[in-house]
């Protein structure tokens, strides 16, 4: 864990146990987020896109109506600007990533549904 | 290294061997940046703001009318619109951090002159 770890988040957009930590929040948020196993988000978008840096650990990414990507410490993630998307750890490890929230200040994040157990089991 | 390390910058805007890569260039910038030892960027400001994440080894940051400052893995610098600074690797170590120019599309970096010896040289 190269930054701080921070709070574990509420379960309303996450499901299973996930932490964050806001490291900057001026215009574009920066955040420290790790996943434990099967921790994840909800389907979200980001109307001002984002930009996912794996710092560690294994973990999925599925932008919607896509398969499931594996992603990993080192792997860059560019998510376009109003893409309905999840991410989280993989089934039996955990993932830690910055993320880049562009423009959310002005922009902030649409959340939606749960990620179920069948989105969830990576085929 | 986590991230990939990029091409090494040309010497108008930086001191010694200095290498980048740009990971995302959407609104705000995300770049990785290595810094050789001795190596660090001209006086420069960013009118959107900056935050850098230091993900290895150790360097030296410093605002205008400020001490330099030692910056080491793990630690988050935030630095104001349009303040005036500049960032490098210490005397005898290298330093890689991520910065986010935030709206750096907009309202791309200022550059001025070089940090000299002596303004390099920590007290």
């Amino acid at each position: 864990m190269i930054f701080e770890k921070g709070d574990k988040v509420p379960n309303d957009k996450f499901v299973g146990n996930v932490y964050q930590a806001i490291l900057s929040d001026e215009g574009t948020r920066v955040s420290n987020v790790t996943f434990e196993p099967k921790g994840r988000t909800n389907w979200h978008n980001h109307p001002g896109g984002q930009t996912l840096l794996v710092t560690d650990g294994v973990g999925y990414h599925q932008e919607e109506g896509k398969p499931v990507q594996v992603i990993k410490k080192g792997d860059v993630i560019k998510i376009g600007k109003n893409v309905k998307h999840w991410h989280g750890g993989s089934a039996d490890q955990a993932m830690t990533h910055i993320a880049v929230s562009i423009d959310h200040e002005k922009n902030p994040s649409q959340w939606f549904e749960p990620v179920s157990e069948e989105e969830y089991a990576i085929k």
